[in-house]
């Protein structure tokens, strides 16, 4: 199966925006084992957007098309869909109905505008948006198929991972191979390339790609095979082969986050965490949170950005302060200590450290981390020098606290 | 001027790769006042290249393609546009050199295959690549250029800002538009649509385009006029009158994020916060202590998920708890108070509600959330109702919270 992907939107082509909408639907129906022809991005123009779609229908089977849905005058594409395929737009009262629950269940009246998000070109599916007001839609088109759905990707995802891609199941896309993914923190890319490099140029049939992030390398891995079976055990072979490898550092075999794989220990355990946190200023705590269900395990948590608030708040000993000064291993046990005993948890998860730019030292530079775990029977704390910028130094170092709380849970710490 | 931009790899029609050269030529070339009319993906398939180049030829004045440049098989571009022109591919020796340096400047041999970067179109213009190998090309193409440059961003950038940009601006290229972003939060797109509507339909040669997001709207004002100056004066009066219309809604005339809004009329007054959050679980901390010097402002925070946390670090009164509920307007102002007395802050902020999925009642939806700020001599709540999901919601709330606190430092939140 052909594909194209259209995407609309001025501010793709001014840079003001990064079209990511093309990648997250490539990857999609990549997996479905279609061949994406071509990507193409215009601007909110209907003829530049009749123009686009129309080409399109020549070269693919399917076209996708994100973007220009919305209530306002230079949203046109179900117009020109329409115009198209010489349709008429048909008001429809179901989606009429939900656009106006979507307005009242937040308490507000539904702007006249938005009546516009229920017209749809006669003879289209729609696909319900459970996130925003405009709904997608499926047309078909000779032997093809035009798709629309919204530019925003909060709302265009969900109704690629509910909608299209089961549908073009049911039309029999098939794939004859499969994808692992296994989630790495605390090595660095060219690290895990040195481990990995000579078993992956042994695996035949099969790709290892990297997946670098701020707190992390993701690896994907990708088999072939005759059969989506065959793919699948060459898949699970090359994935043990290389998690092997990288033994203490994977966190994950599948896409979980490191909150969640530390939720599921905690979980699994009936063990709570607080977490006492300085330079990171509650990230850790978001993170915790993140998790539905979190007050199962989550207790709380203190954010003591001052010398004043760690005595306080999480009986930091001044002498500590004094001697160790705040960004020390010494601190960082206190903090959580202090944090743990404060909110009756089963472990107390602390951090400290340098942000940056400003308040570094030789002895002390920008990036320097103590994060530490604290818990009925020990103690634990690692030393960090993270680099990228204040908000990378701070997720980096939200994440190793994660990691090392994990590591602790697990009883591999003690490395 | 016309640009089209074409972008090679099957990597960014997969998903594997998100590509942002696109964005990054849209802005600097947008900047010059020239208009994307388009932007292409393809794969590496000396067909599809063609087939790009030469259809952007038709619709453009300036082609710019990135990618295909390298030395492998699958690098095609030159090839396809030598051939295109009818001209013939010639070996550099001036490339030739530099690439070969490259290369021994490492201590390593050149691979022969390299000797395939230092052929070119004959009559092209070479831009000197310092990061890599692959140079960038400039080939006439009747009245309009075709660009050629590596699609590895770290080597393309230098060549579009220390060669492209001036080069054209050689060439005349100048703008005769200006922008203006407008920063908004707690108006859904249509309402601000119902808003500014008629205002921006009576404006003369000015656009504004919605930027909806989790946390806001942001409005982007393009004025175009006979010089960049008489733009300018444009852009602003537009500018103002579109502000009028959505006061008290508007945070930011600029790219400034509500968090250095909020730090900076916090650091002008010489006042400090601090923060009790409950479903944020430390969001509202992560984006108070983003602004570089937070420290000035900033004294601390309570993640307080529990009731028992509420009471014993906050100071909540258990009867307070009992017959409001948790997610009530009483206790989010009895956290905001007693994290102020806690932290001995010039203003406390808090934050409870249900971030769901679970934990939602009839009375008390999920998205159900209150703000809160205390301060000396007063005390506001707000009760919203959010939706977008668990992190929807409780990126929502963080930014209410703070856009609370933005009202009662300019001594607006009484309406």
């Amino acid at each position: 199966v052909k594909v194209e992907i259209i995407t609309i939107g001025d501010e793709l082509l001014d840079g003001t925006r990064v079209d990511t909408n093309t990648a997250y639907l490539g990857s999609r129906l990549a997996a479905l084992g279609a061949e994406i022809v071509r990507a193409t991005t215009v601007p909110d123009s209907a003829e530049a957007v009749r123009d686009a779609i129309e080409r399109a229908l020549e070269a693919a089977d399917l076209v996708v098309v994100t973007g220009g849905l919305g209530p306002t005058a230079d949203d046109r594409t179900k117009e020109v869909a329409a115009r198209l395929q010489g349709r008429r737009l048909v008001l429809d009262e179901e989606i009429l109905a939900r656009v106006r629950e979507h307005f009242e269940g937040r308490g507000a009246r539904m702007p006249e505008v938005n009546v516009a998000q229920a017209m749809i070109p006669e003879g289209a599916r729609a696909i319900e948006n459970r996130v925003g007001t405009a709904p997608g839609l499926v047309l078909e088109h000779g032997d093809g198929l035009l798709v629309l759905l919204p530019g925003v990707p909060s709302e265009m995802k969900p109704m690629v991972d509910g909608y299209l891609v089961p549908f073009l199941e049911g039309r029999g896309l098939r794939r004859t191979w499969e994808e692992r993914l296994l989630r790495t923190t605390g090595l660095a890319e060219s690290e895990i390339a040195e481990r990995i490099g000579p078993v992956v140029k042994r695996l035949a049939r099969t790709d290892v790609a990297y997946l670098p992030a701020t707190t992390g390398v993701d690896l994907r891995i990708t088999a072939r095979g005759g059969t989506r079976k065959e793919a699948a055990k060459a898949a699970d072979r090359a994935l043990d082969v290389i998690a092997a490898k990288l033994d203490p550092y994977v966190y994950a075999r599948g896409g979980e986050s490191l909150e969640e794989v530390v939720a599921y220990l905690l979980v699994m355990a009936r063990r709570s965490v607080a977490v006492a946190e300085s330079c990171t200023g509650g990230r850790l705590g978001w993170l915790l949170t993140r998790v539905p269900g979190s007050s199962e395990y989550f207790a709380g948590g203190v954010v003591a950005y001052s010398n004043d608030l760690k005595r306080r708040l999480l009986g930091v000993r001044a002498a500590t302060l004094k001697t160790a000064g705040a960004v020390s291993q010494e601190v960082a046990i206190e903090m959580a200590r202090g944090v743990r005993a404060k909110a009756r948890a089963d472990y107390g998860v602390a951090i400290t450290g340098i942000a940056g730019p400003g308040g570094g030292s030789p002895e002390k530079p920008v990036g320097l981390v103590y994060v530490a775990v604290h818990w009925d029977g020990g103690e634990l704390s690692v030393e960090h020098r993270f680099g990228g910028g204040r908000d990378g130094v701070r997720e980096r170092a939200a994440q190793a606290a994660l990691e090392l709380l994990r590591r602790v849970l697990l009883g591999i710490a003690d490395d």
